[in-house]
């Protein structure tokens, strides 16, 4: 059977990404208090095409893909990467896996349990010469704002935040470490599961710590400058404003 | 050219709704200050196809959106079906139109203008014995939580929530009378700019309103009632909780 | 602690559904091979609200889901909503669980394995004089154009299609059976992935089965009216046009 | 009234971008045929803050939004940064737009004509020393499968792709002569409105020119190359695959 993908190209172009988009795929990463946690991921998987080749073999990501089921994480990522460069005879590789983690969080005065989702995104690429990771995270946060306190008699609009960090790091680090750093960044902690005394708590302790979004990118920045294990971050906050119908937005990375 | 679509079918089934989805249309709706308003619509039209016809003629749905360019809004929705249930030899066609909506509000205290859009729907059927419409639409509000209010020594938990309402009646309204009925039923309303007057203006009537989003659908409720236009209406309120990363929500409709 | 959602409601209105969306949660599916199947779910969960109460109380769902926690699936969905309906003193509770769902498939030639994806759908109500159960997937499949085949010299365009299906049932089925009824009722299955040999069967295969969205629908309707254990089912098909930007959409339910 | 925003800021932490984000407003593009087009946009606006600032005065982006009303689009894009700088005593100012954007088509045999929509986007920034300008558009095109067609003894498989266009330029251009360009660059073209003539027309013509997502970015980047018009620019196409329930991708840039 003819091997069109393998024939010669003539419009001397090469294509810096060309691969497969969408892949849903449970896999199974590292849970700092469970050892693992299955989950449902989105994954995507690119390599280069060199001008004189028509097209890739699609089907090899997957065959990837489907070689390291049950393994693919944070510590595998390159191992996986490698082998998409062997076996689609590519100088570089790309990956993108987006995936929900859940951590069990506890009511500040209750004690009350209960799962908070956290949207999370492993990247890379891989070449010869180049190799780059990078861990994102988005943590739902509380911001009330300092201007609608000051100014105003009682109350303060408040609403909720999502906060994205992307880091570059030397050493494996806990996905779970960096969403406390951020929680604990705003003006208040999101939960799944407030009983009364709670509501009371978070209600007050937002009052007490009013916070631009300007504030937030700032105190995040602040506490991960202190970090030597990172080697670059970018960090960005976006409100759902309640009492606009737009988000206000602010984004800082290390420079 | 043979025409695969009106052989015959033999497999007895009655198809209740066939036709075409996500039409990116641009239409002009009436403006009650305006006269008119462009907006970029997307559209779904279908017919029934009795059990013996193998398909229907798909391009006709365009031809007929094509005729009515520039005339397709709340008067002429069902000159529109009845032309297509004769295009296509049907006994019931359907339409449903989304589309923002855009209208100027004045910030309460410094007067200053700006554009809100609102997301409307427009969706109803039409066959010999039966026609239906509803008229539907989505407006941004503030909701301050009573209950966060009460127990909290200061500070209340506040968000921009969504009031989805549709309603059925007898004579034309105009949307902006409809979306003010709701505006005016929440904790506060959503601007697009608001000065730092309006913003302690704003922030301290929401704390002076606090309301679930049970409060918030039931006062739409009350006052629809009150309205004897409508022939039926459902009302939802979703609160994009700032303590929470869940929604709270409610529904109701007339009984 | 005051309780404001306890107290009286003066409206007069009594409200159909109020309380929680969009919670994500993990939850462990029924899985025909596996035996189970973690999934991450998006769950709604609401109760009826008589009109002389102010409020419900939202954190009372979360408590239940957390009760069963590892244990959310077909057969323990009522007496979750009972569960809910004891905890929250309400008449009538309702719950949406929606999840992706992954199957192992076999390519139909060189017999490599690969996982697919279903979006799948539980959602019922529960009061003392009414219960309701229903189940539903959504399958993409391949759909080739009779028409266009028919009146062209060579080729057919053909698209990605999905079909939704929802069913009221008697007895537990597998979702794995109700997948494979869908899969096996369009122009050819949809694969993560397939080597040359079967790009070459399945482009051959849905050529020679060329259908319209009409005739999805109808065969899938046709075989499920052959299942006795059923007792309502409606289906949808929506093809991804690969000619047009807009889709083509058919709806059947059991009349 | 206290100028919270305008207050101090120890942290030492400049940020790169502040502002409002998801600002749906109706903007008038410039268009070939009528002169303008009315469109339902989505803006984001940004500038930077020193970080001897607390915080950024989100109202003054509406404002100068508003004194561009009517009169925001491609000529105009950098007098509104600048605007935007002033108002704002800023270094540097960002703004994004997204927007449909409609273009009547001429069906290829029957000539029926009808409306198609493109998503299009201009996104730039303004400093002192630097200004930058990007537009881009989003065309939706047929391909059909080399390798599919070679290997099959009848049909190939073909999906509806996306093909995504950024170009920074030297002079004023058309968006119609840019879409166009890329429509012509596939296996075929998109419509809204194909009559039985039309539909042969477009399948056999498909057929003849099978192209992969590698060949369509490659011919779209080939004809780029000679604009001299262009200084920049990028190339995706993403097909939703018929056969697979994932995308296949290729992404080229200008070296």
């Amino acid at each position: 059977m003819i091997d069109i993908q393998s024939q010669k190209d003539h419009r001397k172009i090469n294509i810096q990404k060309v691969g497969v988009k969408g892949i849903k795929y449970p896999i199974i990463v590292l849970d700092k208090e469970a050892g693992t946690q299955p989950v449902n991921a989105s994954i995507n998987m690119y390599v280069n095409l060199p001008h004189s080749f028509k097209g890739t073999h699609m089907s090899r990501f997957i065959e990837v893909l489907n070689e390291f089921r049950g393994e693919i994480n944070i510590r595998t990522f390159h191992t996986i990467l490698e082998k998409v460069r062997e076996k689609l005879h590519a100088e570089s590789a790309h990956m993108e896996i987006e995936f929900p983690y859940f951590i069990e969080k506890t009511a500040p005065v209750s004690g009350a349990k209960s799962l908070m989702e956290y949207r999370c995104l492993f990247s890379g690429c891989n070449a010869e010469s180049q190799k780059d990771f990078l861990v994102g995270i988005v943590v739902p946060v509380t911001t009330v704002c300092p201007c609608s306190k000051e100014i105003s008699s009682m109350g303060a609009h408040n609403q909720r935040s999502f906060v994205t960090v992307k880091v570059r790091f030397r050493r494996f680090f806990w996905l779970e470490d960096l969403i406390r750093l951020v929680e604990t960044s705003a003006s208040g902690e999101v939960y799944s599961l407030l009983k009364r005394v709670d509501e009371k708590y978070v209600t007050e302790h937002g009052y007490e710590n009013p916070m631009f979004v300007e504030d937030v990118v700032r105190n995040v920045a602040e506490r991960l400058n202190g970090n030597t294990n990172l080697t670059w971050y970018s960090v960005e906050a976006e409100n759902f404003e309640s009492i606009h119908n737009h988000n206000a937005y602010a984004y800082v990375e290390k420079e």
